[in-house]
């Protein structure tokens, strides 16, 4: 039993460093033109779909801390096992973001210390200069949208197979949108990472903004769980 | 009974909502490159794909009035919840396309009052300047092939773990084609709420052209029930 | 009995009219650049998705003659429906590159008598100038490997939910490679539709060059039907 | 019994065969243009789902010598058939590539012996200058990823219907991040075929730094494997 736990939480720390190494990696690798959104965007989704056809059901795959409490409060894992999903999720994002800083330092540095690890931001590090209150709005909404998908394609055994392709695309469609306006989290543990490694190089706005990065992806999540426990509560009629 | 369908009601508000601030937030970030259509019909496939497996089975997910339609007169639902989905569907995109404004207005602001909120249009508002018969001949054959497909999709019990991927591919590839033409309706609640958003900040052509993206939409809804009806006539033999 | 066979004629009809009319009308609209090579191929795969998830199992969906002629020969059909929804196929993409021409003609005029409706062909009308060889070797080979996987994936009862994905998976994969050196046919249907209609408006390249588009597709047919026995041939050990 | 063997090999040979031509047509076809990148990484995954769909189940799809050593030491194949897969495999990719480098030699000659014919490489072989260790680690993470994938989707009984998807989809995210770095092995076979026509033509510079896209891609298996069998260990508790 405890084995099994530990698995999974070896799946969370590697499906969480898969992400944000594929997914900040395509940010920090392409320009900012609409083609370099559509192909970051379509990777982080990628990357959710190939993590859970890979090993997804060790774990439920969720690779991301606003995931877990929405799981939590579905009633679907315990607050032990929430705790260390988010310490395992913090962890791999932070071993993806250090291993992608760790490959590209040299080639394009200055790229890394002035555009930085594919992060998040507002106001000046927006791409469209939204202030602090848009952003958090944008990533409640975001996040919610995404939370709600996760909830109802991996609750239903009928959606069990197509799941991955499912919480991939909606989380794609995530990325389409934000990107744009906040570099889209929905993730705090995807936010944290590129974050704290840019601090280590000198570079500390993305760490200052992150607590938006946090804050916002949660608060979604909990109007997802909330959502979602309105349009299931029928089945205890 | 009646708590379902409220629940039902309050799910197409929702996904409307979730459907136009993702499609029609995404056409009005993007440019209009050949890139930033993709994304956009990428986006508004997405976001039908995402509502369906997130909770599409609450309602259907239809979230647009040419697809209820469709479902009244292929007997799937009565007359009552066809008119309480159109109300839904049209207060959810005014909510979706309220809310997009409400975050971008401060930021772009001269790019919505001039560019808009991603409506449709004719004439000048096309970017192909495409007449209002070719608009509303185009709305109806698009209108026809998205219909078509989510009739079929849906009353299949086979496709039902597919079907959200199949109606949110038939979206994506009816924005492809009409992008450059209409902007794209096939659906008279993505089309009435960012024209009416426009009309308050004083910009009226797209309500002006609006009766085109909704006679269009239902006249090819109307079409699409009529050939269904035909290819599966034969089980009643 | 005789009305299942009607109905499949018109499904195909309507069909071919869908495929042709969104695939070579995102050809028409967008300019050649590699972003519209994207959207033109994605159109063409999910135009066939739609077509199979909407009435696909009517008919099955093959909406070009080199399928059906592969289906002939691999004993999934009769000599007579084969010429009869070659028939219908025809008809169909006639009926679909006639509408995109009424509704765009007036619009960008010189458009579509200068870079035509979509049209197949070689040496100058190739974006790559391939020569008339190389022409019909690449569209036997895309359409062997099309028409591979459309043996396959529709074959197997375990792939027919999944089916409609694969096949238009592989039609966008040949477009993407293809639409730089033909346009990509794989479809005499799809080839021979734009020609007539271009011979009527005054331009006969692409009628003149039609056979190898014909030729190409047939013979690359035929290679999947002989590949596809030999794998699958230990059955009947 | 034997037949059986010989029909997979020859599966393996036509199947490397179509992922060659297609994924590296595509890397020769596009310019390395963002937009390039995408339809190339689209391509080279739905290559990969098209063969599986297609005959997919006669030898299993693997068309890649990392996969193949992954099924090995999954246990999944004899070591006789893996080595008669992996002569089929880096025979078929010769073929794919051979007629690639057929069809386009006359066309644009220029293009094919200084940009190549979708080789792999490091140093000025590679669009951001990569180093010789980057791109080893490089291609051992994104083979990690790419066969954890496989493993877990194929071994699934409940994903056999989408595992063609899943697997496509993480081919074409690794060449999403990787076509910059590398241009993405993860394949050996893949590798070595244009290197070797190439060498034909006197360009030598990929045969040179070939042995990198082979022990990189096949570290990174070995450690797929690794991780798969602890992530799946818990069944034969």
């Amino acid at each position: 039993m405890k084995n099994v736990n530990l698995r999974a939480y070896l799946a969370e720390f590697v499906g969480t460093l898969i992400l944000v190494f594929m997914g900040t990696g395509c940010a920090t690798v392409y320009s900012s033109s609409v083609a370099g959104i559509l192909g970051t965007s379509l990777a982080f989704g990628l990357a959710l779909a190939s993590i859970y056809y890979g090993f997804g059901k060790i774990s439920g795959g969720h690779v991301n801390p606003a995931v877990s409490i929405a799981m939590y409060f579905d009633g679907r894992m315990s607050l032990k096992d929430l705790i260390f999903y988010i310490i395992s999720q913090i962890l791999g994002a932070l071993a993806g973001s250090g291993l992608l800083f760790a490959i590209l330092k040299n080639v394009p540095k200055a790229t890394i210390t002035t555009l930085g690890l594919g992060q998040n931001g507002y106001d000046a590090a927006s791409a469209i200069n939204i202030g602090v209150t848009g952003a958090i709005i944008t990533e409640i909404i975001l996040t919610c949208i995404f939370v709600l998908t996760v909830l109802g394609a991996t609750k239903n055994e009928r959606y069990k197979n197509v799941a991955g392709i499912a919480i991939g695309g909606a989380l794609t469609l995530v990325h389409l949108l934000g990107y744009s306006i906040t570099g889209t989290s929905v993730n705090p543990a995807r936010s944290l990472a590129p974050a704290l490694v840019l601090k280590m190089v000198g570079v500390s706005t993305a760490l200052n903004q992150v607590w938006v990065f946090i804050a916002g992806p949660v608060l979604g999540s909990l109007i997802a769980v909330f959502l979602f426990k309105v349009f299931t509560y029928k089945k205890e009629d």
